[in-house]
């Protein structure tokens, strides 16, 4: 047992790694050359177009004890990952590893198989039932979480080998060329393939939606595809992306957003150039409402959103708030849409977006971050992964790539949810370390971490109601009383890695 | 001493690399894996940009003995290699190679430096006068010409490893995002430059126009750049593009444009779904307007179109004769405008442009490409990097690739250059081997490669003037008289690399 600078216990070994426990956000340093794969050569002539999707996982080479990944741009729509996981017990194929950019509710599907030996763990974080009952030891199965950012580092560092991607490809043609614009499956940017495509030793496309001349705008080019292969269908369209995004209406969520504006104002980063990020989330959305209102008053041109976009940050590239959008996945169809059509709308691949280990990510540019919870501690670290049941239910997409990009890293979150209070002396899990976090925005008040003296100088003098974080906690405590310590095993089901490779923290089976 | 397929007579080794003789165009396999470079990190907070060109070659870690690269897009207007070089002299380092992805008759400034040896040798083809000063033995300098597929593959294959890539970025930000499009400077196009910014193992953005905010369209990703450097022009722009490239008004040039016409008509190729390649020149430019006239009566929708990109291609796009274009290298200025705004018209690297070593180069889609020539011997072997006086005057291009990807490869040519056979019994150099030539136009006649039967059937079917070769050689020679044959000395002063590594030909110095 090892423990990292937060206090946290670690195994020293988990899942045939060794565990390098987080030291700092900043310092940790890349070590060694960019991973590599096979040359290939496909002459004129050549097909890559398949018959079926378990030809292609044949000729892929696909062997058991080795890994695969898919994008998840489809979201809870996703049909993908099921159909290939089912051809690959179909072939007889047991202990694969799955490093998909995220695993979603619809995937629990996959539980019989993670049951039956043909998936053996996952080199990436998942949403919905799989994390619990990987927290209640009902599935044996090893998870490392990465972030965004992360994953992307992970492939390109050789910590990760991808032996085959899938890629779901709503636009494609025969010869590989795709994108996400078009289509029934049509998903907007397909930001967390292109690592992929890069990268995995043998690259399969697939589509419900094949054309025979070349697909523009190419996203992901035919020189980095091996074999094409066709589908009924990539996914259920309804759930692919949302068709709206919408504002919240709840008092509570609408005065966590005036207070976050307030403090975005107070920071003085509200400038011409200024750049931002938020969630798909109703707060998140009231809040990028709030700033588009403070732009377009003070007549301030911003230079981008970044992130997940929304239709809402379409708005305002339109209105000529931002210069760009940088895009590694469309939150709803407006985003999809726009993509399609606007050069300003621009794809981004989540290494440009997230990852630490390359010349210099897009959220170092950040100036501001809108960033969810659910548990604070009052040294503002952060976890998204648990829940207060101690399940494993979500995965960290980008929150701690952008928390440590971001000039200012907001953290809106109801002081209480439930019965619960967000704000707790420590929290269940780590997922973004406080010392990239700078300001936690809940109805009931602000509470500034330390190293933003100035900032919380000027939102005193505003008069915006700042509060000491441990009497935000006192008073959550005060209405909920205590929470319920939950305990927890010795056993170790999953890591949460940090953008950087080392572990934050790890996530124990929950003694029931 | 070896010998190629061809029956050339090859050095063992050269510039300290062991030759691999040509045997064909399809067969060699790439063995290994990709090249690889360092991993970088760049913080939040981390500065790009440096004072001057100096500060950034000290920056990069530059030091004798190494190479560095940079791209032709500038062409003949090129200002960046000539200013590169000088600073590398003025910080007293020796012994670098050059691997451009060409050298242009502005480059002539760099003679000086060859001499005193701050310039070792060439890893690409070269453009005027240091070619003909190599072949005339007056500069001890070695040069591997290479196509433009050929020099991609060698950056991925690390056959030649950049240590540091100067990057001619004519719009550029101060984190390192680029494009080519817009600027003093614009070139449209960066095709050739991607390769250099995945592979190098650094990577260096000068820019005539520096922006604070992300610059968009990205066609270069910050990412991938470690210094920014802003520098007073990175050329002239007259001479960087050209304002209008212009149909031949030549008879000799329009007679073979309509013979040309008539071949691609009776190839059948010439069907929806069409995909057409030419070069620049006054008679490649007849030939497309031909084509664009049988396309637009017979309500062709074409494919695309490829490589070099002219404003013809652009209306022939707007047109709706092409879904796509696909860009690596803008031949004018309606082309540099067209790329900045139409999601239709495509930037491609070179790699996905014509590198025989990956999942399938455009090349490979290809039906048709119209290519010169500066002598074709009987075998219909091409050469375009000597002339007749046997200096080394020219690059490849894309020409080998192109005609190894296309279904239908035509050379057009006069019969006689000045007083010089254009076809002879063998060529001064082969630059493209005959194999994948399908007909030689010229205004005296059209030759049929072998292996297209059918076509030459057709072609005599439909009363097109089809001759033997040897009957186009004689009677070329009859005009001219046999051609003076050139003496060399044994000394081996350039390779021909062929796009898959291997050697189809050597230039030797010439007796004089």
């Amino acid at each position: 047992m090892v423990t990292n600078s937060l206090g946290r216990p670690l195994p020293e070994h988990f899942f045939g790694k060794t565990v390098h426990p987080y030291q700092d956000p900043y310092n940790r340093k890349p070590v060694g050359n960019h991973a590599t794969r096979p040359l290939r050569r496909h002459n004129p002539g050549d097909k890559k177009l398949l018959g079926n999707l378990r030809k292609a996982i044949e000729a892929s080479g696909l062997r058991s004890g080795m890994c695969i990944a898919t994008h998840h741009h489809l979201r809870n729509g996703d049909a993908l990952l099921n159909l290939v996981v089912r051809e690959i017990d179909n072939l007889g194929l047991r202990d694969i590893r799955i490093a998909s950019s995220s695993v979603h509710p619809v995937h629990a599907e996959l539980i019989p198989f993670i049951k039956k030996g043909v998936i053996s763990g996952f080199e990436c974080g998942v949403n919905g039932l799989i994390g619990e009952m990987v927290s209640r030891g009902e599935l044996d199965c090893p998870i490392i979480v990465r972030t965004h950012g992360g994953r992307a580092r992970s492939l390109i560092t050789g910590e990760v080998v991808v032996d085959v991607a899938f890629i779901a490809a709503p636009s494609c043609d025969c010869y590989g060329n795709m994108n996400g614009f078009f289509g029934p499956s049509a998903c907007g940017s397909l930001g967390y393939a292109f690592t992929d495509a890069q990268y995995a030793r043998c690259v399969v496309a697939v589509t419900d939606n094949l054309s025979a001349a070349p697909v523009t705008p190419v996203s992901i080019p035919q020189s980095l595809v091996d074999y094409v292969v066709e589908v009924n269908r990539l996914g259920d369209p309804r759930k692919i992306v949302s068709t709206t995004t919408q504002i919240t209406r709840d008092p509570v969520g609408l005065q966590i957003a005036r207070y976050a504006a307030q403090v975005i104002d107070a920071s003085g980063l509200l400038r011409d150039g200024f750049s931002f990020q938020t969630g798909a989330g109703g707060i998140s959305l009231a809040v990028a409402e709030q700033v588009r209102r403070m732009m377009s008053q003070a007549q301030i041109k911003g230079s981008f959103g970044c992130g997940g976009i929304t239709g809402y940050f379409v708005d305002m590239l339109e209105e000529g708030l931002f210069r760009t959008l940088f895009d590694v996945q469309c939150f709803d169809l407006k985003a999809v849409e726009s993509i399609g059509r606007n050069l300003h709308h621009q794809e981004m691949s989540a290494d440009t977006y997230a990852n630490p280990f390359n010349a210099g990510a897009m959220v170092n540019l950040l100036d501001c971050v809108i960033l969810g919870a659910t548990e604070i501690d009052v040294d503002f670290n952060v976890n998204v992964n648990t829940e207060s049941n101690g399940y494993l239910l979500h995965n960290t997409g980008g929150h701690s790539d952008a928390a440590a990009g971001a000039k200012l890293s907001i953290i809106t979150a109801p002081l209480l949810r439930g019965r619960l209070p967000i704000i707790r002396d420590t929290v269940t899990t780590v997922t973004t370390p406080g010392r990239t976090i700078d300001v936690i925005v809940t109805e009931r008040g602000i509470a500034v971490n330390n190293h933003q003296q100035e900032l919380k100088e000027e939102l005193i003098r505003r008069k915006v109601p700042v509060r000491d974080i441990h009497e935000l906690r006192e008073e959550a405590c005060r209405i909920t009383g205590e929470p319920h310590p939950i305990e927890f095993t010795d056993e170790v089901v999953a890591l949460i890695e940090y953008r950087d490779g080392t572990i934050i923290d790890a996530v124990r089976k929950v003694k029931e």
